[in-house]
């Protein structure tokens, strides 16, 4: 670790970001000035390239982190009438739950093992069985485990029964392939500061234009109304409230970054390199991943914890971080586990230096027992 | 203007920040640390004494733009079946009462001009004319004109009738003075990026705790819920969502330098002396401010738009920002005006470049009539 540098964060997000990125926010931009709403309208643009989205799509960015965005898409696309079916396998799903039922729109919490994708066999199924349900809300990786759900799976089930689709793609927008002439959905919700490595402060719903436009009123919220920041950016080029200029200003210059790099293809290639490298690395440690290889996305691993009675996590953690890396806890219910996050401006030497840094901290700690035991090992 | 510097913000909001303050953004954090946690609770702790709050007043710090606060504050703290009173003289409390509409709380919208400040004997009548009356939402500095309302006087009323009080002080905050023990209120929402002189990105709620602890199940939304936001930092440290943390890292320093300055008194002198030399350096140049003295807050300024045909507000604009400084458009609706602010890391020597500024391009745009005609004379 070179002194005084900061720990490189292994989190799904906030992330490790580029030092370029960074720079971005050394200037004060104005709110109302047309250099600033230019910027805007290109993130605007290059977000909507990234799906494909052509002219039937535009973006609405909105002020807060990911979850306000996940929360003004629901009140603001889904009819006040509506009811929402949300497959549910983990800690994001169920955050998707808590904010209908806030928001007085029926939901469906249809659960799933938290080790098992959500499928378009099970959306199928869930929509056949309740032909009120009128919204499926599925968020894409469910970072609460590392879960790759089948997104091109629960979109056919969702054409076939002619229901809308929100997708939850925080943690997935720009790593993982996303093409809506493939994948058909309403909208598509992510944030700055996740694969794109911006950093936190803002999020944005990719909305299919005639849908949002038909959405004047239905809102419970005025700040979170993206019918309304929506009509207003189209008239003024202008945010309504107050934008995080510089969160704005460094995910302009990250995006930069991202299509130097080449854009998802290259950040999937990336990241895949990186988790394949902290997979293996860990393993030669005795360390076991939680999810199967096939479901595991390449954002966000979930280990067991050592069942050592030396382990315990606090400690675990700082001591990581005394060697740079900053982990992340677990957020399963039945398992005790630690997440390692993949993504960020980092390559694979970072993942080699953290598993490198875990060896030291296990040592230092006097854990000897990493692998899980039997019953854990057959419940993975 | 230095080539390659950025202009000068001379807007309510965002502002022109120290270097000092925009470099604390060039770090990460994990929004999970303990480092990071720690800067959060010390922001929370210098907040609250801004405003002498001791031990009953809580600071709950919210994702978005100061206007995501305000809504909050309202949601959190207005019982559902409450009904709020909102002194009406500008853009800012048109936006509150909108915001009261859109969570179905009962409004009153009493209309007071734009040109007088809303008084403790205007809110004393309404209060006494209506019982039902819960709470009165109060924007201390409308900026709209830049009009300073009469918090004292409102607050006494809002006592000796009973009701609530939860103060906009959005553009007044860390500025003028406002000591809860002598002006008694339920919440005041304020947000970074205004006279703290950090970066946009986050508001927050001064709150009375017992008052605060009471709204469990109130909010109309998930990601506005203070009463939860308040419950899980108290007990995890850490923000509910994504915390914006790179401004969060920027507030922290802007209020060392806050502190460093010698806190609310001598930036109030400061403020002072740039808009005292701001509006005489107009003067010589012909223009007038459209309030009076008496009810100009030292934050922003609104100046009648020159009578002369040659004017245009988007080439006077351009003109100026080319010179270095980024004046503000006019938000009246009956008078033509535009404003300029007095705050940001600025002092007097920036008011007199931007006098000079604004007197090269009414040069350059060949105006000649700056002075109000009579009639306008006559409404200021």
């Amino acid at each position: 670790m070179i002194r005084g540098n900061d720990p490189i964060l292994l989190t799904p997000g906030p992330l490790t970001t580029s030092l370029r990125t960074k720079q971005a926010m050394l200037s004060d931009w104005g709110s109302w000035d047309a250099a600033f709403n230019a910027v805007t309208a290109s993130i605007r643009r290059d977000v909507v390239e990234i799906i494909n989205g052509g002219d039937d799509y535009t973006c609405v960015p909105l002020q807060g982190s990911g979850t306000f965005s996940v929360e003004a898409a629901i009140g603001t696309l889904v009819p006040r009438d509506g009811k929402v079916l949300v497959p549910n396998n983990g800690a994001y799903c169920s955050r998707i739950v808590r904010i209908c039922k806030y928001l007085g729109r029926a939901v469906v919490d249809l659960a799933v093992p938290e080790d098992q994708p959500a499928t378009g066999a099970i959306v199928d199924a869930a929509l056949s069985a309740d032909p009120s349900i009128t919204h499926v809300a599925q968020v894409h990786c469910e970072t609460g485990a590392g879960m790759l759900n089948d997104l091109s799976g629960v979109s056919r089930a969702c054409s076939a029964h002619g229901r809308g689709l929100i997708v939850d793609a925080m943690s997935s927008f720009a790593a993982l392939p996303i093409d809506v002439r493939a994948t058909p959905f309403d909208a598509l919700v992510a944030a700055s500061g996740k694969c794109l490595e911006g950093v936190p402060g803002m999020g944005f719903v990719i909305v299919k234009k005639s849908l949002l436009e038909n959405r004047a009123g239905n809102a419970h919220s005025l700040a979170m109304d993206l019918h309304d920041q929506y009509v207003y950016m189209e008239k003024t080029t202008q945010w309504r409230y107050t934008p995080p200029t510089h969160v704005v200003a460094a995910l302009r210059v990250a995006i930069d970054q991202f299509l130097e790099e080449g854009g998802q293809t290259k950040r999937l290639a990336r990241y895949s390199a990186n988790c394949a490298t902290l997979i293996d690395g860990m393993a030669r440690l005795g360390f076991r991943p939680f999810l199967k290889p096939a479901t595991q996305a390449p954002i966000i691993v979930t280990f067991h914890a050592p069942p050592d009675p030396a382990y315990d996590f606090k400690t675990f953690y700082e001591m990581t971080r005394d060697r740079g890396y900053i982990l992340y806890p677990g957020k399963l219910t039945q398992v005790e586990t630690f997440r390692v996050g993949c993504i960020g401006a980092i390559d694979a030497n970072e993942m080699r230096n953290v598993v490198s840094a875990v060896e030291q901290t296990l040592e230092a700690m006097g854990i000897r027992q990493v692998a899980p035991r039997a019953a854990a090992r057959k419940a993975a």
